[in-house]
């Protein structure tokens, strides 16, 4: 097969790769079959949540160079479901000429916390006291100058609450002996909300923000998106030109998730970016006119972007994450019968701490959308409702 | 495989075949996802719309039952994306034990307009006049009775305009020499306007009326629907009221779509039936809370039924008819930018009368919903407005 210009009915409008095969890549290719555009995955293993859903998956690793130039050789464009793939794997392709979206140098953003920290500290964007540390005593001195706690975050592959830890004074030196790899020690600021501003961005210089969403975490993990965000206008606006300068000023193509804390003083600080579809962007699939997926897609073929507009009062995201090993009982006929929620199954097997499905539910108010999501949540699996 | 009860995330929520690879299949093969419902396709061709999207489609012939009873074997309930499924294999399935829904007593109302006619008739539901007719002779009677024109429709197989002729008395007897298979005669009644019920039942007795839309045709083929149909409210429950009485008449199960003439002394009659998910319902994807195919797929695994209701003020969907045989050029890309407008591909190479696509648009209006369908469809392919 060859890459199609998609002139005619017929072929596939357009042939892209996408790198893992996740529930990212698999909603993904929800979004492509509408848009005639197929939609090549590479997974990890053939059980992965897309492999299931799509006939054009293939399993290969992401630090393959082989997989991965082979999905370019047959696609207009490679992009990501995660931050797995080597830095200089992307550069490679890149100097082949392949047209990979996001790019390596904006990529690297997302990948590699003490770049991210520094390129965007240093370009004035406001983001929490950090340090690159080798040792206890450089950690520690940390802590004396901003105060303990202190925040230890593993400079790349930490996610869902791995590779982030939260130490007193007491619990440094044991801590970051049992340390491996690069860490970076950060300032541990009070935080009033954790937000999530999504903006999309084409190479064509398009940009469509998303509104504002406030995002709940439980021991590290996104547990609950509300959308829009309980939050002043001008705040939101802010986030939102903030959202936009960011994607900017990192080169950013696709999908961009700026994850952002709204301190107890009331400034805003950007905790990380994710350069992909994201978690905090679920509730774009009923909530907003067009999809995190579908604009991400969009976008990386520089197409126009659809509107980001919500398509109801609000929005609540709930995830269901799996809670111990073994098969665990699935009630999704009950979960079917809530009203104004709307289950997704990523077809994984359950694990602790692994998210298995996630529930959009929509209402007049987030308080009523919350009460929905989390009861077609509990329905679906044991999760205890939070408070 | 054997069919999975979903008791855990990691197997499919539920198993479900459906026979026939069309646009059909391909849009809820798309609602199948998010529900991790397995949906095992039947396709006709191995290029058909669906085959290019699902992991689980395999070539086989509808009047193959060894085929059908292949993929009843893997999967929990057998359904439909056509009418090409011959009467006596589907009761063939049902008598070895297999789930086949909507059932063979029920399917047959879509399949045999005769059968269909005499059936609504006798239990009182308004039709057109109609008789089986064997010789230009009787259909000659037909006219005499009725006034001419009349109208002749195959008894099975029509779709899409093909299958009816509208003759006036000096056309008749060339038509119906020319004619092969069993035809019925119809009066030919002044229409105001042409109307599409949709409902979902399900076997628990669930009804969900979807709401009431307004179809254009264009030589026999629908190029529009409108929704909510331009008729006032009395009416519209009335064919609400009408679709839920006929769908638990037939013992219908899934998808009921109930094409009706408005008359022009206003009287509403029914014109043909499809139990299945039908073009006329395409809408639901962006227009309403549960897309049909998802209601679809809920209703034949008696799940609960999903709401129906309108997600917007209108929303318009306008089919994509090829004008021509070869590629023709897409413009996806200039279409993509026409504000509220959702194109959809089916992945199908052009043929003259064939449906390639659909775009639905929503608005605050009709009136803005269809400028914004028909320039999205205009830019995706040359298709003339239509006044």
């Amino acid at each position: 097969m060859t890459p199609s210009s998609g002139s005619g009915f017929g072929d596939p409008s357009a042939r892209v790769g996408i790198v893992g095969g996740g529930q990212l890549a698999r909603m993904t290719h929800q979004a492509a079959i509408g848009l005639g555009i197929e939609l090549i995955v590479l997974a990890a293993d053939a059980n992965d949540a897309a492999a299931g859903v799509s006939p054009h998956a293939r399993v290969g690793a992401p630090d393959d160079l082989e997989a991965l130039r082979g999905l370019a050789l047959e696609t207009e464009v490679l992009t990501f479901d995660h931050e797995g793939v080597p830095g200089e794997h992307i550069e490679a392709l890149e100097s082949e000429g392949f047209t990979v979206r996001p790019g390596s140098s904006a990529k690297r953003v997302a990948q590699d916390k003490l770049h991210a920290r520094g390129l965007l500290g240093g370009l004035g964007f406001p983001v929490p006291q950090f340090e690159a540390i080798d040792s206890a005593v450089e950690a520690r001195a940390c802590g004396e100058r901003w105060g303990w706690p202190i925040i230890l975050k593993a400079r790349s592959g930490g996610y869902d609450g791995r590779g982030v830890l939260k130490l007193e004074e007491e619990q440094l030196t044991p801590a970051v002996a049992a340390l491996r790899g690069q860490w970076i020690a950060e300032q541990h600021v009070e935080i009033e909300r954790e937000l999530s501003q999504l903006i999309v961005r084409s190479p064509r210089g398009e940009h469509a923000a998303y509104p504002l969403s406030e995002t709940v975490q439980r021991d590290g993990i996104c547990v609950e998106t509300h959308t829009p965000a309980p939050v002043d206008d001008a705040l939101a606006r802010r986030c939102g030109e903030l959202a936009h300068d960011i994607a900017a000023a990192v080169g950013a193509t696709g999908v961009v998730a700026v994850e952002l804390f709204l301190t107890a003083t009331g400034e805003i600080l950007v905790n990380e970016l994710a350069l992909r579809p994201h978690n905090s962007g679920h509730f774009t699939i009923e909530g907003c006119e067009t999809s995190q997926f579908e604009n991400h897609l969009r976008a990386v073929l520089d197409w126009p972007l659809g509107s980001t507009a919500l398509r109801a009062p609000a929005a609540v995201m709930r995830n269901v994450i799996g809670a111990e090993s073994g098969e665990a009982p699935v009630r999704l006929v009950e979960a079917l019968a809530v009203e104004g929620a709307h289950p997704h199954l990523y077809g994984k097997r359950t694990r602790l701490g692994r998210k298995l499905a996630h529930v959009t539910a929509l209402g007049e108010t987030v308080e009523q959308a919350t009460d929905r999501a989390r009861h077609c949540a509990a329905l679906l699996y044991q999760v205890e409702a939070i408070a």
